[in-house]
């Protein structure tokens, strides 16, 4: 094992219709004035936005809403320009990853004179300034941000989809499940294959942690089940709670402590969401089969195939022959997902984006250095490419 | 799933020969006034004393030593005497579960006027008084004291043997496994029997959350696969390791969350070190195999078992064979560490005490009211009385 440091100060609120009573003062321990961040009018529809509203009474309450899915610079840019006009001592994020990565974002913005992108592309800046404490709703089980240090921004202007470490994790995170069950089946999926991935990026790795991987295996069997049972029955609270406790623990550090690897799936579908502005779970339901297979192909990975088909997927039988299995079994579950399995599905058709994308993929991931099978441009290139078609997993 | 709340914050470095450098820091930013309490002289012996007295330096350190396994009352009214007549800010625990569990409590008493035998019967008194930061330097994998709230206190005047919670969790713990690596064979095999009880008190719950599910049984592979290693080969950094982190992931709560049981044979098992003194990870494992056996009688256990047996033991077949092994093989990997597997082991010898003891592990665990399968005094007896032979086990 590797040596590790690991704190988790977040206080974890998790259960139905917590915040009613909790929210007030989980907040208002932080200062009186704050900024509540979400995106579009979905918490307005469901009734949430009411009930925070009625939470924060007494509190001085500024809006930055309009946070997009891949949230942009600019919602960053806006927060900054408020938190610092309001004099915010605390922001309130309601909402899925995308609000909640902007809000981590905006607290760091806070304390920056500059243009926020800084923090983005040198995000060492950050560990040297201070950052607002967050509390947030979590309304989207998938990303992990509510109990992390990471946010992901877009910049449309670039193409440039980065990911960003501040010093702190969110303050408090309520994680009530029943505010997901009003998810589409799309974005249900998308958070499901997103939470895989997580573990798929932490359990191929070189460090060969048996604990990792027994808690690794134990939220993939979690997330397997029930992602499927909430894309067929968006109600099913059993499943929203399951999924939701999932994300969490499938990125708060934990399951990855001492690894050695770095992620190679996520810098190349940040390329695809960068590009083409795509669903990122979806990518990453459509890269990740391809990557394995891929990566099945360095027989020093095969020990580690074979406990994903066994220990993930329950298959008993001969080594090759599970591990084959395991991989088809992968793509067969985001297929049952309702997803697209290939780029063409989500619109894109042609070739041209991809030097450019492997290249930059290659770079900001440190593929070539850090992968768990390295790879080089022209091998995420031949990903993307084998992206493109079923052939392998359809006869 | 059930709601629950959660919060770690405790600061863990996890490594070989940290301390040297990072000891310093991670106690003075408490203060300069330091109890340092360890037990006998297992640390002099091994070199660790003179680099903790090195690596505080310029603090001023008071000790508090000879602090004895099953940790006696005694030992946290001289810390609390020590603590309130030298000021002391913080306090560093170099040892196993008996010096971290009493330092907690010693922590507690130093805001209290009162005897600390009343912070052990009435632990709520411990949450509305304040409780000193700990350090800790952990030289034993077992109880998971380093993450937790827990203490668990003898008073050998009255045979008890008590578990109390403080408001926090060790600030910093430091968890290096090349200093377990000097740890008896015979201490080796109680700490791994004692993360398997852990595993077991929480796995076996109503709840069943496949989270929590998931996350025991990849714990419960490493100490049945590192627990024979360790105690095979001391010198095994690599299975000091697993099991190390193995007992802080057992035992920090992460793994009941959301639990609905309560503990029984942890329960049962204090009686047994309350009345003889016995080695607690030793009386767990004497009657892990038994306890499994009764409540395996209730049908209703048995979709659990199934579980246990596959995904804990890697078992295939029937249903009702492979739960009959798994049963089996936690009495053989008991039997494998080299300890004894029933009472008249450990020189219990008579039933003379198992009617009053019964009686006290029913009402300190609750065993009536939030037992996974629920027992009673007779329940309980009969459990001791089963460990007094191999009957069932050994042919």
């Amino acid at each position: 094992m590797n040596s590790f440091k690991y704190t988790n100060p977040t206080d974890i609120r998790f259960g139905v219709d917590l915040l009613d009573e909790q929210l007030h003062d989980a907040v208002a321990q932080y200062g009186q004035n704050v900024l509540l961040a979400y995106g579009g009018g979905s918490i307005k529809k469901s009734g949430l936005y009411d009930r925070v509203i009625k939470a924060l009474a007494g509190l001085n309450v500024v809006e930055l809403s309009g946070i997009e899915p891949n949230p942009k610079i600019a919602s960053v840019r806006e927060g900054q320009k408020l938190v610092k006009e309001n004099k915010i001592d605390v922001i309130l994020a309601v909402g899925g990853g995308s609000v909640i990565d902007a809000s981590k974002v905006i607290g760091s913005a806070a304390f920056y004179e500059g243009d926020p992108w800084d923090l983005v592309i040198k995000p060492s800046i950050r560990q040297t300034i201070a950052q607002l404490p967050l509390v947030d709703i979590l309304t989207l089980a998938a990303t992990g941000t509510e109990n992390n240090f990471g946010s992901v921004i877009s910049n449309p202007e670039t193409h440039q989809k980065l990911g960003t470490y501040g010093p702190n994790r969110p303050a408090v995170s309520f994680l009530d499940p029943s505010l997901t069950t009003s998810v589409s089946k799309w974005q249900t999926a998308a958070g499901s294959i997103d939470i895989f991935s997580h573990l798929t990026e932490q359990y191929f790795d070189r460090s060969n942690n048996t604990i990792n991987e027994g808690l690794i295996e134990g939220i993939y069997r979690t997330v397997i089940k029930f992602g499927p049972i909430a894309v067929a029955k968006p109600e099913d609270l059993e499943a929203r709670a399951q999924l939701m406790w999932a994300s969490t623990v499938a990125l708060n550090g934990l399951v990855g402590l001492g690894n050695q690897n770095g992620w190679t799936v996520h810098p190349i579908e940040h390329e695809l969401s960068a590009y083409y502005d795509i669903t990122h779970g979806v990518g990453l339901g459509i890269l990740t089969p391809r990557w394995l297979k891929k990566v099945y192909a360095d027989p020093s990975t095969h020990d580690k195939f074979v406990k994903f088909a066994k220990h993930v997927w329950g298959l008993n039988g001969a080594d090759d022959e599970i591990a084959q299995q395991a991989i088809q079994a992968t793509y067969d579950w985001v297929k049952s997902l309702d997803v697209p399995t290939t780029l063409p599905g989500v619109e894109i058709t042609d070739d041209v984006n991809f030097d450019e994308m492997a290249a930059s993929a290659v770079k900001v991931g440190s593929l070539e250095q850090h992968g768990y099978v390295p790879l080089n441009q022209a091998d995420v290139r031949a990903l993307l490419v084998a992206s493109m078609t079923t052939e392998g997993f359809e006869n």
